[in-house]
């Protein structure tokens, strides 16, 4: 299951979910089949928070599908309808681990950067933007523009303490996130979160993949294009941090909440790796591709 | 005006506004003067939001004050309320600055650690607590916890790219904030994040002091004490990214929005700046305060 959001041509945002070529606006077809108001909430995040008793709603519905005609007028193909970052404004920064794939922590400096010890820095909620949208080129405040393809996670359901054996259980599923910085400005100011945080600089998506047709999040094949050059290429096997992991060090302490989204860090290929580095110019396109999740592209302005 | 967020006994939480020795239930009193159900929205974060419209309104409730004897309902004495931060749930996480105090940066490392571009880091929504709540000492997890008295700043409307000039008028008013940290968390993970974000280790309160108030945010006293035991004291005026400066390089590139946290740094006098450092232990009681601000106060558990 794909969920999605998205907007009508009328403007008008829903909760969706890719269904063949299609996307169906979950609230219409609940509403085309049972008459009244729909039960399905106004925005994802509430739709995740809702938690079993959603999924179970979203099934039924898909089971009744076959049964009857009228369900095709809350079907609209995608070029009906513009996307969004499946989560559009979440409730609290977006939580990145830094150097989590050992040949990129090599490249961001030497041996010795690989961490022992997980690094998490944020991004604020206002760097989230959509597949497909453009992307500034912050050309007054940075000469230093870089893209991080990453596996991203959404949390299901709040917990604290969770142990590394049941951590997939707080899991609602995955999306991509391009961690776009600016690395001048990373290295300026110390702490990471300023680079990280110019306004849409996160896109996210397209949609979020249910846990379900995840089988090992951990071994999820990742790559990063640029202009249609492979520049990263790994796999969540090579995460230093697993996702059991990381989700059980962050909640030592901390409360993670349903629909908290951890973006895993990125592989090897960034543009400040290179040799000379190759950061991105105005009108470059970027495709991260996740295994199994699909293909986030962004275009830089 | 001094504006909190409280609950009465029966529970229900309500923006209030401290007057004399009372706090004002304002939905309340505008209820209580205008019949029908009052403009005043439920949570601060909207007031703050509603801008102009609001401080009208609380102008307006003000001034009739005198003219009824029916408003005494309306009005509640601390012990008859709980307080809690001001803006409870915020909406993203709070903004800290790094090392905004010269001999602070100084007892953190050395001379070297004064620095010339701003360190921003940030602190989960999930550690806001309020004023006189009890603080977990997370035995299992850190040896080394920590106080940080601070000015803090809450943003009263939405900018981008704001002058230092125009700086004070995105700001809605003005609070305190403890930042307690986990200094061998803080420096184990190298990124401050996880260090800073331990559930409850960030105290606001107890109230958000409008702007009006204050002449001058960069000349105001601060001070700490621990056990009755002054730790920080200091000025304001002392920032080395004053509170114009600070706003004015957030906004380069990334919107600020209502609501928004900004704890603006902490003076010397911290814990680890001992020699031996003096952490935090179970029953410390940390009392902060700022000029024109009040006292927050707080006990380890």
């Amino acid at each position: 299951m794909k969920f999605v959001t998205a907007t009508h041509h009328n403007g008008n945002p829903f909760v969706g979910l890719v269904y063949k070529e299609n996307i169906i606006d979950l609230q219409q077809l609940d509403e085309v089949y049972n008459g009244g108001p729909s039960q399905i909430p106004n925005t994802l995040i509430e739709c995740i928070e809702h938690g079993d008793a959603f999924l179970k709603k979203v099934n039924e519905l898909l089971n009744s599908l076959s049964l009857k005609e009228e369900a095709s007028e809350a079907f609209y193909s995608f070029h009906e309808v513009t996307m969004h970052a499946p989560i559009p404004v979440p409730r609290k920064n977006i939580f990145c681990v830094g150097k989590n794939y050992r040949e990129h922590a090599i490249e961001m400096g030497s041996e010795q950067d690989i961490p022992e010890d997980i690094i998490i820095f944020t991004k604020a909620p206002t760097t989230v933007t959509g597949p497909n949208a453009t992307i500034p080129n912050y050309k007054n405040l940075t000469n230093q523009l870089d893209y991080e393809g990453e596996l991203a996670v959404v949390i299901g359901k709040r917990g604290k303490e969770i142990k590394e054996e049941e951590a997939l259980d707080y899991v609602f599923g995955y999306t991509i996130i391009n961690d776009i910085t600016a690395r001048d400005m990373q290295s300026r100011h110390k702490q990471y979160f300023l680079g990280k945080s110019l306004d849409c600089t996160c896109p996210i998506g397209p949609w979020i993949v249910h846990k379900s047709v995840i089988a090992n999040p951990n071994a999820l094949q990742i790559e990063t294009k640029v202009n249609g050059e492979i520049r990263q290429q790994s796999s969540t096997n090579h995460l230093i941090f697993p996702i059991e992991k990381i989700i059980s060090i962050l909640s030592r302490g901390m409360t993670l909440e349903a629909g908290d989204i951890i973006a895993t860090g990125t592989p090897a290929g960034v543009g400040k790796g290179f040799k000379p580095p190759r950061f991105l110019k105005s009108g470059d396109e970027i495709e991260i591709t996740v295994e199994h999740i699909g293909t986030l592209i962004n275009r830089i302005e």
